[in-house]
């Protein structure tokens, strides 16, 4: 973790200045996440999810491996009478947090690019795309079902924007290709077209094994096992329940000394309580159940504390992105997830828009700045997610990565240096006169503003010449 | 003061259920402002803005009743040999300062309707509309100089909707009126289409002495001496210059006991220096010397401390709006006022776009949580912005408006009792189960989640059909 952050002002030249392709490497955060809740609050949380993790507890479905080990490490365990396959787990107060304790603060995902190695956790945040969706859009043909070659070409994507960090995993649903082997031909194309971190498959307990042995190959064994080079994005079925499948995943990212992400999926009122409170206290016990099963694998394992809190139109049933109170979820979850010592992973540019239109952007922006502000470390669905998650857009991937480009900026916080305050700028200028020319600005203004690549700031007479409006 | 605010859940109800024009009051938030900036920073921030007053100093034009108060305070004033009409004023370092410790932290704007009245300063957020443009802009139309009628228009849906509290200032320029009486007729519509809270005049001192007589007739006299009922945003000529029409505005609402907004303007690379520290200490400094003046007049008198930064995009001079740069700048400027002890005026929904697209929401939204975060107590600009200012949009209100209302949900923050942690649901729903039919889910579905009135959050099917999209 000596790697020196390559953001801020740095980056920004780099990008901008360069004609061959440079990265931001990742961003290294000067100025401390939002956190305005109490520690008296963030107890409350903490002692509530406990209290749901002791009372009601989580049901263990087709795994009887883990069940087993929750048992020996001392959780109460009841068989199902009506279902031989699933087992009632409840937890003693105290259990799950004793048993994360060994899992690490902050580590480094290897890329097969050292420059593009990544570390998670700490101050440090790593944007990924949008992970998921089974169709794409684009101008051209509207909305129609992902193939391979726009799976390859949003790592393409990935690969060439210096705003994201990370390569991502199911960037799109390969739809032409065959499940049984997708999954091999997604981690081919992340080896092949990128040399940024990646995330492996997760669908089946043999397909992350199968993503795991490719790293190998890339990296070899003995590095692998000693090393973080890939991330497996496990969720729970919640409300309060994991299945094989995902615990497969987790246990086999674990065993391997690879990072799963564990990451509950919570729609208030439907997986999960109406109320803000409950819910985060739900996210808070499915999502530390996950760490501590990896734990229970391997201690000392690498994970990522993720959550996907979202709320909803209750009219509709809907979900619905971008909201307040998710929002705020986020805020106590980052500080949540750093009282616990976990990395953290949120989402970015989330809305339920199907366009990338004013209502899509609305609701990205007001997303991604959840996560920005709560401090997370990584942050999936950076980059190109329409409707819901159902699409990924060619359109909107370019658009949130100008938010993922200011971000750079913002996170880079103030610089308080002779320089920056300009005081030879105020007597060479002086009352009434423009900075335009002064000394100062010339030495400053090549890197002084982050410049969206997508906004227009020409004047309206410029802009309409420009052609930019037909029904003018 | 003693006014309780309806807030929050209240208000949301309110607002949702009622057929009749309920108001949300304004906003008491109970999460505290995101405060990045260390007291050490801070100080350096205070520290090279008293040195840019001490040793460049302030330039005071065409006012030498100004002048003179500050020579009398303690300043030391120079003539400019140029220029008779001219004088710089230096401040010994510390005078600033202590001349704006009488202003008042918190104080009543009352409104001809006494429950529109709003509390500005301390935890409290108000939130107006634009202000300033020449154009107004909507579907039919397109863009064109606004009118007296337009101005009424807004008046009118300022009044109407829940998510503003106060009724603004020149919503837009009625270009259709005779300058000479202008301000009059804007005056008049406040009163007459809107109770809520308004601003006056300060376009001549002559303008903003009739604002008052306006407000005096229609609150009498003796009750506007001692009580704040009309506001005047008073702009800084940045950089470092206070003009006659301005002084002469600041000192008319500051005899009346009436309160200036003291807003410096400055694009940095232009009316000040390119690096965010220097803006920043520069429109400290304009600002307090303006609060300063205010106080002068008549000790005790309201004022808030305002603030319009933004950045530019150097290769053509155009400003741009939604930027991190600005962001930051609102963040250090929120920390800097309450150490003043002085009210907090931001603008809200920035962009330099000129039609409501997903550029003019991604920056409206990032602009808008940077005065939300930053604690600002009046936001101005809070919808309808456009083309930077110079124009109005009729659809770009309306969707500003839905981010207006989802901040009555963020500032109110998290809820942490029983019922709001949802234990009775856990017990009833249990693993597996989803929430919808939950009694706890229906006990609050009604109110649980702030509903945009824009956005669509249908299916992808349901949006087709319903011929959302012509391209389909």
């Amino acid at each position: 973790t000596g790697r020196r952050a390559r953001g801020g002002a740095d980056a920004r030249r780099a990008a901008r200045t360069s004609t061959t392709v440079k990265q931001a490497g990742f961003i290294r955060r000067t100025i401390k996440p939002y956190e305005p809740f109490s520690d008296d609050q963030l107890e409350m949380i903490e002692h509530n999810a406990e209290t749901v993790l002791q009372e009601t507890g989580i049901d263990f479905y087709e795994d009887e491996e883990a069940v087993r080990m929750w048992k020996d490490a001392g959780a109460d365990v009841k068989a199902n009478a009506a279902d031989p396959k699933r087992f009632r787990v409840r937890f003693p107060r105290g259990l799950v947090r004793s048993l994360i304790k060994t899992a690490p603060r902050e580590y480094v995902q290897h890329a097969r690019n050292p420059a593009n190695s990544v570390t998670i956790g700490g101050n440090n945040t790593v944007f990924a795309p949008v992970y998921g969706p089974p169709f794409i859009r684009n101008l051209d043909e509207g909305r129609r079902y992902a193939t391979i070659e726009d799976f390859r070409n949003f790592v393409k994507l990935a690969y060439l924007t210096p705003w994201l960090h990370h390569s991502g995993g199911t960037v799109c649903e390969p739809v032409d290709v065959p499940v049984n082997k997708r999954h091999l031909d997604m981690v081919a194309a992340h080896l092949r077209y990128s040399d940024k971190g990646f995330m492996g498959s997760v669908t089946h307990p043999s397909r992350a094994a199968d993503s795991i042995e490719m790293a190998r190959i890339v990296f070899g064994a003995e590095f692998v096992d000693q090393h973080c080079v890939i991330l497996g994005n496990v969720n729970v079925n919640s409300p309060l329940v994991w299945d094989a499948t995902m615990t497969g995943a987790l246990k086999a990212y674990a065993a391997a000394n690879q990072a799963p992400v564990v990451v509950p999926f919570i729609l208030g009122g439907a997986m999960g309580p109406v109320t803000n409170a409950g819910a985060v206290a739900q996210a808070h016990a499915e999502t530390l159940v996950g760490v501590a099963l990896g734990q229970l694998v391997r201690p000392g394992s690498p994970v990522i504390y993720g959550n996907f809190l979202s709320s909803m139109a209750l009219r509709s049933g809907s979900p619905t992105f971008g909201t307040p109170e998710p929002a705020l979820g986020s805020l106590v979850v980052g500080q949540l997830a750093r009282r616990a010592g976990l990395p953290l992973r949120c989402s970015g540019a989330f809305t339920s828009s199907k366009i990338p239109d004013g209502q899509a952007m609305t609701e990205s922006a007001v997303s991604m700045q959840a996560a920005l502000l709560c401090g997370a470390n990584y942050i999936l669905h950076s980059a190109g997610w329409l409707e819901g998650g159902l699409t990924m857009g060619y359109e909107k991937f370019v658009m949130d990565l100008d938010l993922c480009g200011a971000a750079h900026t913002y996170l880079d916080g103030f610089h308080l240096d002779d320089d920056q305050f300009a005081l030879d700028g105020f007597h060479e200028v002086g009352p009434g006169k423009h900075f335009f020319g002064a000394q100062h600005t010339l030495r400053h203004y090549e890197t002084a503003f982050y410049e969206p690549a997508l906004a227009d700031n020409n004047s309206y007479e410029q802009w309409r010449d420009a052609g930019e409006s037909s029904t003018e």
